[in-house]
Parts: C-alpha cells; sequence; structure tokens
C-alpha cells in the first residue's frame, strides 16, 4: 500500500460519506462480521506477529515492548470479545439530544452524527489497531491508522482481515487504511480539507508536534500527571490502599499517580504508615522538607511535581489546606485524573467542583480512568485537553451533531414583520428523519 | 489597560477556576446587576460611541459599517433584554449526562462544567461584546475579548461596565478584559497554558491566520457559502419564496444563500419563476449552461461554487439528481447551513442525513441559522467545523464536562483479582456533588 496519501484521505473522506448513512443493524453485523474474519485469518495474523517479534528480539527492543508486540491465541480471543461487546452496546448516532419548536410548523431537532475521517497514531500493541478501527466503524467514523513500526506485518495483516470483513458486510473497506511511514504522517497533517479531527497517542512532545503542524483538530492524548489528595477526615486504612493501587498497580501507564498530596493535620499518622506500604510494593519516595521530617525518603524539587514518572517512584508533599491541595493540582497536574481520600462532604465537593481535570474521584483508586471501565466498550484515547471530549473516548466520543430544522416553509420575512413569532417550545420527541 | 498580556491571561485564569463554583443562582443575578450598570453607565457610554462614530466617519469608513458601530439607546434596551432573557435560561453547567454504576459502591458521573478561558476576537459590532461577556459567564467561562478598532472607546465603557457589575455581584471583575491591539492578539495566541478555546469571528484566512499561529484550539467562525436544493418534489411556490427569503432578506450575513441548486426535472417551470423574483429583489444571477439556456443570465464559473458573495448576486446551478446536489454540497460548501425544498419524505432524510453540515433544513429559509432563533438567548458565534460545537454556540456551547468518579475505597487490585465484578448499570439519577 504505498498509496499517495492525498488519495487515501480521499478514499476516507468517501467511506466516511457513505458511512454516515449505514443504519446501526449494518454496523453491528459487520463488527460481528470481523470477529469471524480474524478468527478465519489467524495464521497469517499469527506468522505475522513472528515475524515481527523476531525482528523486534533481533533489533534488541526491550523485553517489556516485546511482551506488548506479541499478538497471539489470547489477544485474539480479547479482542473478537470486544468485537462482540462492542455490537451490543447502543448506537451513539442518530440519537436526538435537543427537540424544540422554533415556530408554528417549524421543528429544530440537534441529532449525533458521525465525525468523518479521523487520523489516529498509536503505539506498539497491535490490539490497539482492532479496538480504534471498531470503535470507529461503530461511530460511523472512517480512520486512517499509524501503528508503531515494530508491529508493521502484524498490523498489516489485522488491517487487512478487518477491511475483508466490511467488505463482506457491504460496508466500504476504505474506512480503515494503514499508513506506513513518518512520511505518511507528515503528509496526512497537510490534509485539513480530507480530515476531521487527529488523535495522536504519544508522548507530550510528539503530541505538540502534531498540534504545531497541522491545522486539523487534535485531540491529545498526553502526560499523565495524577494525583491522589488525603484529606484530613479521610479514612486512613482506605488512603493507604488507595494510594498503593493508584501508584503500584501499574507504575508505566497514564492513570498511576505520580504525586500525593498529604493534609499537614494527618501527615505524622499517615506518612509512616503509607511509607510502609509503598516500600513494600517497591517504591522509592521523595518528599518536601515536611515530609522529610516524618519519614525517611529523597528531597522532592518543583520539578518532581511537574514529573511523569511511570515509574517506581513517587513524590510526596504536604499541604496545608483544602485549597492548597487544589491549587497544586491545577497548577501542577496534566489534567488527567486527581482522586480526594475524605468523609467529608462539603471537602469532596469543593475537590470535585474546582479540580480542573477529566476525571475528579472521590474515594477511589485513579486507575479506574479507563474507557472499558466506564463502560465505553473500549476506548480510542485519554483526552487530557477540554475542547470536544474529556477523559476516555469510547464510541460517543468520536461523534458531533448537527442541528436538522423541519419547516412547512417559514421565512425570515414573516418573522421579522410580525407575522410569526418565536415559541421556543421544548419538545419530547425524538427527530422523525 | 496597557497590561501585559500573559499578567492578563493569568488574571483570566484565576477567574475561572473561582467562576467554576459559582452557583448559577449568582451568575444569574450578575446578570442582571449588569443590565442595571449599563443603565446606569448609559451617558458614559453613549459618549464613548459618538467620538467612535465621529472617529470613523473622519477616516471615510463606509455608511453600513458607521450604522454597525452606532450604539444608542435603542441598541441599549436590547442587550440589557437579552441580558434578562439569558438569566431566564437553565444552568448550562453541573448536569449530569450519564450516571452508571460501575461496580457496586462504585457511580460515575458525567457532569458539565465550564471550559475555562476563552480568547474572542470580533467585529466593529459594540453590542456583540455584551453578549459574548454574558454568556461566557453565564457558563461559568472567563473571556479575554478583542473588538473592532473602530470600537474601541465604545467597547471600553461597556467592558467596564460589565466588570463593574460582576464585581458588585460578588464576581471576579476578571471575567472579562478587554485586549487593544493586534499585539495584544498575537501574545495571546502564545498562552497555551492559560486559555483553553479561541473563537475567532472573522474571514476565512483570519481564521487560518489564528489557526496556523496557535496550540490552542480553536472553533471556526468562517465563511458561509449556503445552498437551498430545489428537489423535483418540491412545491414551486414554497421553493420561490424560501429561495428569496434566503437570498435577499439580508445578503450581507453568513446564513445568506450564495448557490441555488435546481433539479433537472423541474428546471424549466421553476428557473423563469424565481428569476423573475430574484430579479425584483434586485439580485444578479449566474448559471451554468443548462441554467443559461432557460432563463437570461450571466455564465458561473467553477469558481462562482467557492464564492461566499455576501453581496446581491446568487449563482444558479442544474443538477441531474438529489445524489449530485449532496455532492455538490459537500464539495463546494463550508458545512454551515444547506436547504432541501421537497415533500418526498425519502429524499429530505437522504438528504439530511447525507449533506455534511451544522445545520441542514428542509422546507425552511436558510437564515433561521441562528443562536436567538434556535433558542439559545444569543452565540458567541457559529462554529462551521466539526469538532466539540456546530452551528450556533449558545451558553451549551461553552461547557464541556468531567467525569465524577464516587468510591468506598474500590481498588483496580480488586478488579484485576476478580474480588469484584463491573456491573456497568445506568442509572437515573443526578450527581449528589
Amino acid at each position: 500500500m504505498s498509496m499517495d496519501l492525498h488519495q487515501m484521505a480521499g478514499q476516507a473522506r468517501e467511506a466516511a460519506w457513505t458511512l454516515a448513512a449505514v443504519s446501526c443493524e449494518k454496523r453491528n453485523e459487520a463488527l460481528l462480521t470481523m470477529a469471524d474474519c480474524l478468527a478465519e485469518d489467524q495464521a497469517a495474523i499469527f506468522a505475522a506477529n513472528e515475524n515481527d517479534v523476531a525482528r523486534a528480539k533481533q533489533e534488541g527492543l526491550a523485553a517489556p515492548l516485546v511482551g506488548r508486540l506479541c499478538f497471539g491465541k489470547e489477544k485474539l480471543r480479547q479482542v473478537t470479545d470486544g468485537l462482540k461487546a462492542l455490537a451490543e452496546l447502543p448506537d451513539p448516532i442518530g440519537q436526538t439530544t435537543l427537540a424544540r419548536e422554533i415556530t408554528e410548523g417549524l421543528k429544530l431537532y440537534r441529532v449525533t452524527c458521525p465525525i468523518g475521517v479521523i487520523g489516529v497514531i498509536f503505539e506498539s500493541r497491535p490490539d490497539a489497531l482492532v479496538q480504534i478501527a471498531s470503535l470507529a466503524l461503530k461511530s460511523g467514523n472512517a480512520v486512517l491508522l499509524k501503528g508503531g513500526r515494530e508491529a508493521l506485518e502484524t498490523n498489516h495483516a489485522l488491517c487487512n482481515s478487518l477491511r475483508r470483513a466490511a467488505k463482506q458486510a457491504g460496508l466500504p473497506e476504505n474506512f480503515a487504511q494503514l499508513m506506513e511511514s513518518r512520511e505518511d504522517v507528515a503528509a496526512m497533517l497537510k490534509e485539513d480539507t480530507l480530515i476531521d479531527l487527529i488523535i495522536p497517542r504519544g508522548s507530550n512532545a510528539f503530541v505538540r508536534y502534531i498540534m504545531d503542524n497541522s491545522r486539523i483538530p487534535v485531540l491529545g492524548h498526553a502526560d499523565g500527571i495524577c494525583h491522589v489528595y488525603v484529606d484530613q477526615a479521610a479514612d486512613l486504612d482506605m488512603a493507604v490502599n488507595i494510594a498503593v493501587d493508584s501508584k503500584a498497580q501499574n507504575v508505566a501507564v497514564c492513570n498511576a499517580m505520580e504525586t500525593l498530596l498529604v493534609h499537614r493535620e494527618i501527615a505524622s499518622a499517615y506518612l509512616p504508615r503509607v511509607a510502609e506500604a509503598m516500600k513494600a510494593a517497591d517504591i522509592r519516595l521523595k518528599g518536601d522538607a515536611s515530609v522529610q521530617a516524618i519519614i525517611d525518603c529523597e528531597p522532592a524539587t518543583e520539578e518532581d511535581w511537574r514529573t511523569e514518572y511511570l515509574d517506581r517512584i513517587l513524590s510526596i508533599r504536604v499541604v496545608d489546606s483544602l485549597e492548597q491541595a487544589i491549587e497544586h493540582i491545577n497548577r501542577y497536574g496534566s489534567h488527567h485524573t486527581d482522586c480526594i481520600v475524605t468523609a467529608d462532604d462539603e471537602a469532596a465537593a469543593q475537590f470535585l467542583t474546582r479540580v480542573d481535570s477529566a476525571g475528579v474521584y472521590r474515594n477511589v483508586s485513579t486507575r479506574f480512568a479507563d474507557g472499558f471501565v466506564y463502560g465505553f466498550g473500549a476506548e480510542v484515547g485519554i483526552a487530557t485537553g477540554k475542547i470536544h471530549a474529556r477523559g476516555p473516548m469510547g464510541p460517543e466520543g468520536l461523534t458531533t451533531y448537527k442541528y436538522k430544522l423541519l419547516g412547512t416553509g417559514q421565512l425570515m420575512a414573516e418573522m421579522k414583520h410580525g407575522d410569526r413569532h418565536y415559541t421556543h417550545r421544548l419538545l419530547n420527541e425524538d427527530c422523525p428523519l
């Protein structure tokens, strides 16, 4: 597929226009056909994956990364289960979210619809390709996909299988197309009349590179600097468990805690206990002066507050008040997911309202920030910006809306002359067209 | 106010964080106080406006533009009426749009909240300043405002009055701040850590300049190349009236029709009638070869299909099918507002689903694309992109959402070990915090 990127984007646009008019039944049927085709094509997929894995080992790729690259029987079962679950979810498009009579005989409906053509750049995990392509199809969108270089053969085999399934189900196979090179990505950034949205999954620097080089709107999935704030009214047992789970359950993910904030009132009771639990979980601790006065740890600097370790390191700060905790999070955090541990409803309400993050949690681990956990089936990414979508983006995150206005010949001249009047009456009905 | 833009943006950010926690009652109270303050300050406002108008006349500004610049008693009444109407509208923030039990005792809520800090660049009309600032306050946002150079003294007087009102109502006066120069706008584009969204109202070229020079998301209010398509099943009387209203009721606005598409089957019956009506309304006609064979008009080239005249000119094309009409609109239009005139439900459904525009109309003038008409009180702009908001942006268009997750100590380790299970049960309740 050494096709010109402009031509690919044009084909995606055509596919998107066709998909916009395809019923939910047909889209769900295509998702089930995808599960069948992946099973039928498994020999070719596994063989391609073995080549990718062998090459990665030869090139000296680190073992955890090789592990993420592997796509065998168990991964195949997971993705086909995911496709079947996605087919069961309600239709994200064609939903009426506002219905209003404007004047006699004139009705306004706001109806959800696909975004159109979406470019997604993702990491080495090949199962992400199936998740992203299937979420796009469920929501009536076409996608241009760029996976990790290491997974190229596997991604080819998976994408071919999904395209075959779409065609077999009577949908345009060009709903999903694979980009192969960095040059393709650079060329995609210029296609702002054909591509509606870019979702880059990667480092902050990578997301900024995309934003700096394209007019196309970008939904960034960048840093996750997540906090747990242990309030003075916290249950300390719960606060230890939540801190350990948020930090140590998996340190290499964006929803892991990077900084623990502790109210001064309970610091001397809480810090020794959480330090012991963190050390048992093999987590290195860094703290400000107040923390160092209570437990044994390395010093933390302001730079630590801005750092996403993605590693077995935790920074800890003592704060004087809820106010200061909120300020710290809004200033140093990445607006991803932040938690307060407290038994105080008023403190929780203040925290949840004033912390400016996609996920604001009370008494639960930050590790719950995930599209599957939220019941969205899967996710295309976790948006840390505030425009369009926030947090895990499932099928609904890939929709927009249009206003459908159904009249019987109404003219603005009649309104201006006062021959007709605005009624602005809310209606409780779905759009009939 | 020759303050550093960075400092202004920081103050806006502070104001936004405060506003996010202000109740709807207090925000509505502030809107009513604004109406009072504007009335109290009217002498200063009118005097400032007289200076602006005198200077504009001296500089030879065209009469229609001088007209738009005037802000007298009638405009004051309109904006204070608007403020009172806006105070009556439901709260766009704090609304629960999803409620789901994730596992026993753990509830997820998606709740609407303000975007934060918004930069708006608008044209010379000073009443736009009051509309934009009040919509921002209603939805809990802070704004940096840049109006037309011609209206500088009026904008100052209006902004001072609104800031005084906010302070009097106990809200941060920095919810609204005026930028004065192009240098301020250029500096604003760099403040991507403090500003969440830019809404430029202006030419396509201006919107593109903003997009090319900022990482901040942009909601463009650019060209309006609107179409009316007269289907073979149209009521021809209605089609004449809608075409004339869409084109001639006001030619200088973005929701005016620029191109009329006519199905070949009814072209010879329809075109002479609409041509007569358009000529009576002093509209110059341009047509393709098929149109020229039926009525007397100038030739239209492909360039006409891409042109927003904003003038007393209309281009007309004969199409062979509904299909060709949809293709023409998706290819040459600006995704603003497009109308089909037809008595055929199936043709209408196809058009409304497949035309990729913010407004898709059946049997009603394109002039209805407006925030006040839609019942949103007013509008900050009309978004022609597809991300975040589409069409007229009222208070809801200035909101985003956050996920609030309320737990009792749930850990991801419990889920992974199978000690707890996902229930994913939809709840019919609002978020309690």
